[in-house]
């Protein structure tokens, strides 16, 4: 979240007007996330969130994003709501963008996570594999495996000034993927980008996920992947096995792994910290003017790749065998 | 307002154990202004700021800063009340930094302001002065005529980069402004940043004054004039007499403007325009890495004072004389 697009006043009470939500007391800025334009929305009867989405979210996904955070919020999941307006659309137009309000979820995002944080996100992402597993939409994982070689590209003629080396090793890791990725595991919706800051916390019970607009069909194991290498790593990217051994057991107690996805699971892990060095990389050197963003450090996810090629099984991540 | 700091978890619970404003339930950053960090807190009682001190802002001047508020409060002036720990401090330490926490105001910043909110402006900036009157503290201004030219020097290398001629342009101007400054006119507090994102609005109605941050003693109709600026230009930079008539008649009412201080009205906007010109042209040059906010284009301020420069006496800001 954070702010790209300004609102005028006009737009904005044009907006609402279209909402019984009552009368706005304030509207502010957030200045979290990339992807979007977030502002805190207060009325006289409740907090919501009104999103703007910029170009990065395309148009026609957006009815599976809406609908799908509907879906999980009907199934149990503590997620934000889709507000729908005086003619039943969840989704308007506001400022020249595709835009929504969603009420507005208590909880603080953790800056640094401990065991028992990783245990209740390895929960609250089975409950959520769950949960989706009879919503009637799909939307493929537009930055899977096909994507990240047209993401190197984007990157590559200037990788090496982040690091000397870095374009040869992430081709070699690409020809490994490539020839080594898993196929069939178990799939359905997935959440594709659980990071701390879209967990929320009161005291030390998970009260809910965010920001599902990277949300898509794909392996479950391979969305607990992405937790393990967003979650289990310390400020100086060494994995922290008893936080990868407490996410894996409470996500198995909920939605128990099988043994393809217990075997695929490095790979996996190697797959997810290629896709996120590479969507940073390809930031680092793209800085949106006005972003109000820092971009996060793709070295970051070099290190964790490095982490997760050296890995055996999955017990190295602290799963018993 | 932006976030420039982040605070971790364990820091935020110290820090609110020290008061008693009851259990956290959300603590998000707030993508507005450029000085300080700002997060809006909120409690199972209330919301509030909570404003983390940046460089710019120095520790000595904190005092001054929160018992303004306080003061101004007391005296009926709508604004953000530092809240006072356990132990009656309203100023403590967080992440390494200076840091309060202040009441939450309700209302919204208007974007495109219309002559009622240029009136609006104008009365509550009058009341402002008059409450300030009996205020203890006193604090010079840091970013007054003495403090120019070691801006322009900061910013003279670089400055025909934003526009050929601009340095030309700020040294004739600069002995100007020292060769005519007004003096001796009445003081007291003044906001001295009073623009647009620091005055809320709940439907017409001034809800509040922020951002007390520049407050200090210095002219009273210096801080008219740095409004006329602020408030009463149209997007392509054209003077809107209406709004400058509607703000100096509605700061007189409550206020009433003395001859010397009429008289002194252009060359006092020449001045603000060029200490904006001048720290955003700073700035330009020298945006803080993961500031999260966008420079403000020093050339608005430069058209601006080139129409103060034509004026010939503040009838032609409106005032009837």
């Amino acid at each position: 979240m954070a702010v790209y697009t300004e609102v005028s006043d006009e737009a904005l009470n044009a907006f609402l007007a279209l909402y019984d939500i009552g009368e706005v007391v304030s509207f502010k800025g957030i200045a979290e996330g990339v992807e979007n334009s977030n502002f805190l929305l207060r009325t006289d009867r409740s907090q919501f969130i009104l999103t703007l989405y910029e170009k990065r979210v395309r148009a026609s996904d957006l009815p599976f994003f809406v609908r799908l955070m509907e879906h999980l919020a009907w199934r149990g999941v503590n997620c934000p709501q889709p507000v729908r307006n005086r003619s039943g659309e969840a989704l308007g137009q506001l400022a020249g963008r595709p835009a929504a309000i969603v009420t507005f979820l208590d909880g603080i995002w953790v800056r640094r996570p401990r065991v028992g944080h990783c245990a209740a996100v390895g929960g609250a992402l089975a409950q959520m594999h769950l949960a989706g597993a009879d919503f009637p939409l799909k939307r493929g994982n537009a930055l899977s495996l096909e994507a990240w070689l047209a993401l190197f590209h984007a990157a590559e003629a200037r990788a090496d000034e982040v690091a000397p080396g870095l374009t040869q090793e992430i081709m070699e890791e690409l020809a490994f993927l490539q020839a080594n990725w898993p196929r069939g595991l178990p799939s359905g919706v997935i959440h594709a980008d659980l990071f701390n800051d879209n967990v929320f916390f009161l005291g030390d019970k998970l009260s809910g996920l965010i920001d599902f607009y990277f949300a898509c069909n794909d392996a479950f194991a391979y969305d607990l992947a992405i937790c393990l290498s967003a979650w289990c790593f310390e400020p100086d990217n060494a994995f922290n096995v008893s936080k990868g051994k407490a996410m894996i057991e409470d996500y198995a107690r909920v939605r128990p792994l099988g043994a393809a996805e217990v075997e695929a699971l490095p790979t996996l892990a190697r797959g997810a910290a290629m896709r996120f060095m590479l969507t940073r990389l390809v930031d680092w050197f793209n800085v949106p003017v006005g972003a109000k963003v820092a971009p996060k450090n793709p070295l970051e996810y070099r290190d964790k790749l490095r982490f997760h090629q050296r890995i055996k099984t999955a017990a190295d991540y602290g799963l018993q065998m």
